[in-house]
């Protein structure tokens, strides 16, 4: 991989000689590390489903790899058959999950790039090593965005300084060094003495699991709170700057993020600290207005139990929305691979996405 | 006790024909109903130090009877010693926990009594009768003030209201029908048809354990959320407003609350729905400045494991503070047994305290 850090962790990679998905499942993080790969969509799907693979990069990394995966078992096939199958597997992966961006922008990728060969009347042979490139492609650059995103955002953090972060937007959230991770790690790598305070995240707990895990990896000072607990810390003076990732991100510059991002961006503003998210541009999805976008709802018994704990009266009612929405006006920045965007975000944004990488 | 509706849950209680402190062990709810009873002020101190007996009301109650307890099991003593060990039980039940004003209120009239009693000569049988009288005239005025509370509050909640509560502020915190859910019970005791969203309350899940418990066992309608999700509910409109109980509540209106009870008061404010605290007032403390005021700092393990799972790595560091701070501006109203309480905190509050009970 071209990028000047070392790359520690992978969440989801291309098995060549197989050329099977793998992918670490982190539900058994911290406690055990467990590696999966399959070339079934449907094994996939429901790994993203389930959050054995989740964060808003690594799925679409993942959804991708699957289809060019599945592809090569259908090389044998008639070619109408191949098509159909292909495209059949794009749709099973699509409706995993309703709110990352990223999921859909790289499966638009891989159906176009199918549809393309199908069109230029490429054998399924071809049509799988077309699709495979393109999904390697996704990847390699996901894993130079989380470089380029790094970058950019390391330029931000001063030395010394205190960072808030939820949930995990970290390098299991992505294809090598993370989103909201990678500002910290190449800080970190760049001599600043950076210290973490990660929220435990309930309901699925990917910051006491995953964010704790990652960086204690790196060395980096870290230390896990409740979630309850960030809004005091900011008020306290504790924290110089929250970074968090993102799952969408509208034109307007309404960013879809982890349940409870919305409360740390208010606690924010409220005490003068910048709040910046860090997120590749395949996260901004210009179409969509924020009334349109789908929460989405998960079981509640992943609020009901912790740890297969259950923690309060096995027939109480629980609601479990995944996202909330943070408003424009509470976002300090938004760090991208192709740089910082900052307000006004409807101009910036589409500026943003439209303009060729560096 | 002289109020017009049905007290189903006692957390705190004097059991006459032993002389005993009786509670119920929170710790174990909602799983099981087990009953503690002593006359042991360590005892006591313990559970309430390990969160057995918690919120503030019902410590400020459980410690005035442990001493009344503690007192008539030396009433064969030598006077001097009587008096010397009942002080020191006011002591050990003093250090127990540094937040909640109510402990230190109660604890102070206890020792007020035995103090009363000693200089007017008064034996050890007469100082035990003195101080249970004193205790026990605490108790009672925590079940009438919770009845009053609920009275004043409950004409601020319209009928079909959708209602946020952060944590337990309920009976299990009280001597009877709890501050913040006593407003919910006599609301819907008059017939209003509300709905509550309790938040699970991490690190200790007072809201999933206990505050579900409650108001189920009411029939209320109650849906139990992850504490990340108050926010979004808020912003989404689902919430008509927000009760919390309170810990302290100093003379210029600052609320010390269960952690987390500062980002909830962000998202009502941002949102312009009222935020609600309702407390008795021997909860305010006119004399702290916040800045004076002790924030508990718990074991990090209660972050770290939940139900006894670990969520995270042994040896990443926690930090646990039990309480945050709410900005008085961020307060709509103060809903006491002496009636309701809106800014200028700082004039109203002292007035309020100050006047004589209706």
């Amino acid at each position: 991989m071209n990028i000047p850090y070392p790359v520690k962790i992978r969440a989801v990679w291309w098995d060549e000689s197989s050329r099977r998905t793998c992918w670490i499942n982190t539900l058994k993080l911290p406690h055990s590390e467990e590696v999966e790969c399959s070339n079934d969509p449907a094994r996939v799907a429901k790994a993203i489903i389930d959050l054995e693979i989740r964060g808003a990069p690594a799925i679409g990394v993942a959804a991708a790899l699957a289809v060019a995966s599945y592809a090569w078992t259908l090389t044998g096939r008639p070619r109408e058959e191949f098509y159909s199958k292909a495209l059949e597997a794009v749709s099973t992966l699509w409706s995993t999950r309703p709110t990352a961006h990223n999921l859909f922008h790289a499966l638009s990728r891989v159906r176009e790039k199918l549809l393309a060969s199908m069109n230029a009347g490429a054998t399924p042979l071809e049509a799988a090593e077309a699709v495979t490139a393109e999904a390697l492609r996704i990847m390699e650059e996901d894993i130079f965005s989380n470089y380029l995103i790094g970058e950019h955002g390391s330029q931000l953090v001063p030395d010394n300084a205190s960072i808030l972060t939820h949930c995990n937007a970290g390098a299991l959230a992505t294809s090598a060094l993370g989103t909201a991770e990678a500002v910290m790690r190449i800080a970190w790598y760049k001599g600043k003495k950076i210290r973490v305070y990660a929220t435990e995240t309930r309901p699925v707990l990917q910051g006491a699991r995953l964010t704790v895990w990652e960086l204690m990896k790196e060395g980096i000072p870290v230390t896990l709170i409740t979630d309850n607990t960030a809004g005091f810390l900011i008020r306290k003076g504790m924290i110089d700057l929250v970074i968090v990732g993102a799952d969408r991100i509208t034109r307007e510059g309404y960013v879809v993020n982890k349940i409870g991002t919305y409360m740390i961006a208010l606690a924010a503003k409220r005490n003068n600290i910048p709040f910046y998210v860090a997120a590749p541009t395949s996260t901004i999805d210009l179409n969509s207005r924020i009334e349109d976008v789908v929460i989405e709802e998960r079981n509640p018994a992943e609020v009901k139990y912790v740890m297969g704990k259950l923690i309060t009266l096995e027939e109480a009612p629980a609601l479990n929305y995944a996202f909330d929405i943070t408003d424009p006006d509470l976002v300090t920045a938004i760090i991208t691979e192709k740089g910082i965007v900052k307000p006004p975000y409807p101009e910036n944004l589409k500026k943003i996405v439209e303009s060729k990488p560096r």
